[in-house]
Parts: C-alpha cells; structure tokens; sequence
C-alpha cells in the first residue's frame, strides 16, 4: 500500500506491532518520549524531524528562531513526560550553498533554549543534503514515574496549559502574505509560532504530585492530541468550545470563524492532560508555581461516545476531527 | 563562507566551539559518541544521518540491507568508546510514494540487527520527504570507562580488526555496473557492504581491560579516521602498507591500485585502536575472545612527522591523505 493511503498514524502503527519489546524498556513506541531503564535510574528519550517545506519555510523562519524551535519541540514531548531534559543530539542535512554565517545562527537558536532548559548539546551529525534536515534526539531524566497518554478515566476532568491556536494563527498570517505591521498582537502571534514555550515545569510539577493521570503536548492540533491520548487510554471526551483559552491577540485577529485553530491548528506546545475531579483545587493551585495558566476545558467520558466538541448552547458542534497527517494528500 | 568552502570539519569544529560545556557531560562534541552522565551511571549516545543518493543507492541496496546498515554505522560508534548500546531511536522522512512493504521491509533489517546487539527500538519519528532520509540516534551504557580518541601517546602501537577496503571496494563494483555473478568473493564484498559487523565485543573487551589508548571506528576511510585519531591524541602517526589486513576476496578482486579502498576508502566499521607495546601479547589473545582478527599496522610518532604510509621498501609512499568530506566538492 502507498505511504499516501496507509498515512502516518496507519506507518506508526506497522512499526509498533513489528518491533518486539525490548529488554529494559518500559515505556516504547507510541507516547511523547519513550522511558527505559538505565543501569540504576530511567531515562525520557524523544527525537523529531523537521523538514524545510513541511515543517517550515525559510522564507518566514529565521535561522535563530529555527533553532529555538527545533529543540523546543522536543523539550515540550519531554514536558509532557513530566520529565527533566538534560542531553541533546542534533543531526543536520544541509544543502552545499548555505552560507556558514546561517549554520551559526542556528546554532545561537539550539543554544539559547538549551541554556534555558538547562540542555547540554553532546553530539550529532552533519551531511550535505538537497534541502534543510534537522533531527533532534533529546534524553532526560525522569525523576519522577513519567505520565504516560493512557491512564485517564471516565470522569476525569481535561486541562490544557497556555493558550491554543496562536501558533496555528500566526502561520496563517504569514502564509497570506498581508503586509500587517509586525507590531502589536501580531508580533506575538509571530513570538509563539517561532519561539514556543515548551511547559517543563508544568509537567514536572503534575509528575511530581501524581496529579495527571494522562497526558500528551499539543502538537498536531487540540482534537487530533485529544484523540491520541483518549485511544491510549479507551475513553471518549467533550470539550467545552467556550472555555478553550486563547490569547487576546488571538481573539483581535482570529476573525469569523474563530475557534478553527484552537480545536484543529497545531504547534501549540501545550500540554493536555487530565486529572480526578477531586484535585480541581490543587491543579488550580499548580498554575502559580508553573508559571502559566491552566484552564479546565472538558471531562472524560465512555469511549462509545467519540469526542465532543460544545458550544454554548450545550450542542455538539459538528466537528471534523482532523489533524495534519504527513503522508496523506492534503 | 559557503559550507563548501568550509567543509565538514570546518563546520564541526565551529559547533564545538560556539557550545558551552553542559552539567553532567563528561565528553561532549568531536569523539564517536557522547559520554554523559545520568542520575546514578553514565551513558554513551550517538546520532547519524544517512540520505538516499549520499550515503546510499536504492538502485543497489535492498530496504532490508540498509535497515541493517543504518543500525549498524551506530553500534559501530558505541563499539568504538567501549560500550553496550542499549535504546533506538529512528526517524525517517519518506517520499509520500514508497510502498509500506518497502518501509515494513526496512523495519525488518533494523529488528534484524537490533535482536542481534540487544538492542530495543522505543521511539522515533515518521514524515513525508523528497528523499529517504535515516536519522539514527543509539544510546549505551558505560559500564567501563570510555576510550575517547585522545589517549594514544608516541611509542603507541596501532591496530585495526577485521579487514580493511572490503565495503569501498564493494561499491566500486557496484558502480562499475559491470555483469560480474553475485556469488563468490563479489557476494563476500557485497555482504561486507550492505551488513557491516560492528565490533561490539572487541570494543567492550578493549575498554574493560583498560588496554586501549584511544580508540575509532573506521568508517570515512583509514586515513582519515587516523588523522582524526592522531588529531586529538596530539600525536603523528607511521602505517606499514604491507601489514593492512586485506580479505581473499579483496586480494583476487582489487586490480592493479591494490591498496588504495583499504587506505582510503570508507565504511570498513572496523575499530582503529592504539595500545601500549606491552600489552602486545594480551592483544594477541584479545583476537579469540572478540572473535574477530586483530592486526598491528603501525606505530605513533610525535606529531611533527604527520601521517606517513610506508611501503615494504620502508620508505613514505606519497599517500595523499584525504577521506571523504560532505561538504566539498568531489
């Protein structure tokens, strides 16, 4: 079957049933990072490719925020472990013409968010390459019993962190090509497509009190995140569209059909995760000490009823639930 | 400066520079692989990217054969620090056409070679590319202290397992397009080439006896990885071209420049490793329980005398030292 038929998530899941599980590994194939044994402690492993004109478009990315991103993506799947990051592994594909100068600015990107996240970069490769690859392999360690996609329950409550759609937004601007002052609400839109902020402390903080029963960062869009963790763990959900947090900006420029990218863009980088009901004071509590909002958004419920998105008059809005999936035509 | 101009080196060499050492690396950027620490023990971690048409031909090489081989170049980094891979992880970006028996096929090569070393495949990243692309990144424990590249002194003796040239002389063949039966010593060379051995076993003896100095896979060709090894150790370097061990099937097949792919050519994944002259017997008997030959090449001079290939009349064979560059113009 062609890749384009079959789809990423038809490929991820070939692979899954063809590997064997391995000796030490507790978590494999299928949530934010992997979690193995090492000799005394365990370890978070993730890695992500991005690829020029599929992952981003030099046109509209700088060198620097390219380098911000691209370990940021990977700090959010260990954030979403509840993990601490420590090492990092970069491989670079990069087309003969690149000037140096543009290597380096990269570099001052991967840098700057690594001593932000108190990362070590250790290691890596670099061929020549018909257009720009980079892949990212990122350890930490888990101090605390990582949070996997699958332990939510019926009756769970659903949080998010941040605010959603802002980067998904922020894309469509640039794509459309308006000359919009770069100032103002757009410039932040902008600051959160290029430099997301990737929820370690959140994570660390919901790990560390056994508070989130399930969890996964928001990469591929709200809905499609949600189905991924709801599959993991058999349950459905409902999603209130009138609780999704989103930005003032957002709200200014998102225009008529304004909750499009908070339920389906991607690149967030938030984290969704769920929790009993009975720790909705403590996850309150938990946004001060994060650093950033948390807002309850929806509740857990069988898996036979799918999952739901509300509006306000309490019906189901018909929701396509659709996220980006690489291998199939668009 | 374009990266042509630079260089593969020249651009590593700015990497290293421009990074900060992290907490807890205590071997960072320029050896085979990292070494850091993790909570309680230490860890070894390597990545590498391989690119259709760059470091492989899918006119050539079965989707099984490069499974195997892109699991394989990584072992062979952790076996050349001395240590035991442990954990995958694999990020490919594939062209929206391929078939999935392609991709379940190339799968089947990983799973083949990760069964064979111990190895357990837990994660990774899948997307569409305009080219196969192979991101690899292995990670290992230490369990004894790593030989980095930098420990061989004057006086060193040099040693290198296996054979040398088979996998270079492999693709010459290939290339030269020529009707030559695939049996033979064609189908040793070939089988050299599409599944290297890496030399785990002699890599671990090595380190747990303490009796390399510095140590190398050879993987952009002898000469080069020599000069990297020399490099680092601070060290020149003499090489007895007679004494290069060659395979039956290299001897009947390589022509008239006999030793040029043993010198120079890439992808040997043999260990390249300097010891003092007094440990020459407890090398000797190394061989039986690494099952795997070990042969003395040469010997380490200071570093003002460089690199110098001798031939039987002992005198410099003006070998032009050059590897293989990403970078540069062929």
């Amino acid at each position: 079957m062609k890749l384009s038929r079959l789809g990423e998530f038809g490929l991820i899941e070939i692979v899954r049933r063809s590997t064997p599980k391995g000796q030490g590994v507790l978590l494999g194939i299928g949530d934010d990072a992997a979690w193995v044994k090492s000799r005394f402690g365990s370890l978070l492993i993730t890695s992500d490719l991005l690829i020029e004109g599929i992952h981003f478009d030099l046109r509209w990315t700088s060198f620097f925020a390219l380098g911000c991103k691209s370990l940021a993506v990977n700090l959010s799947d260990i954030a979403a472990m509840g993990g601490k990051p420590a090492y990092l592994l970069l491989s670079l594909g990069i087309p003969k013409d690149f000037d140096s100068a543009d290597i380096k600015e990269f570099y001052r990107g991967i840098n700057w968010m690594a001593s932000k996240s108190g990362v070590a970069l250790v290691g890596g490769d670099t061929s020549a390459a018909a257009a720009l690859y980079v892949s990212v392999c990122l350890i930490g360690h888990a101090p605390y019993r990582p949070v996997s996609r699958r332990g939510a329950r019926i009756g769970d409550d659903i949080y998010v962190t941040g605010t959603l759609g802002d980067a998904a937004l922020a894309l469509q601007l640039l794509r459309s090509k308006s000359p919009r002052p770069r100032r103002g609400h757009v410039a932040y839109l902008l600051s959160r497509h290029h430099q997301p902020t990737p929820r370690i402390m959140a994570g660390a903080l919901l790990a560390r009190r056994g508070l989130a029963t399930a969890m996964i960062d928001v990469s591929d869009g709200l809905l499609q995140d949600l189905s991924q963790l709801c599959k993991a763990s058999g349950i459905g959900a409902v999603i209130w569209q009138e609780r999704l947090p989103v930005s003032r900006a957002y709200r200014t420029l998102a225009g008529t059909n304004r909750m499009r990218w908070a339920l389906t863009g991607g690149e967030d980088y938030e984290l969704l995760f769920c929790a009993r009901s009975r720790n909705r004071r403590r996850i309150e509590k938990l946004q001060l000490q994060a650093n950033v909002s948390i807002t309850h958004i929806g509740t857990c419920v069988p898996s036979r009823d799918g999952i739901n998105v509300r509006n306000h008059a309490d019906k189901p809005s018909a929701k396509k639930l659709q996220g980006y999936d690489h291998f199939k035509e668009g």
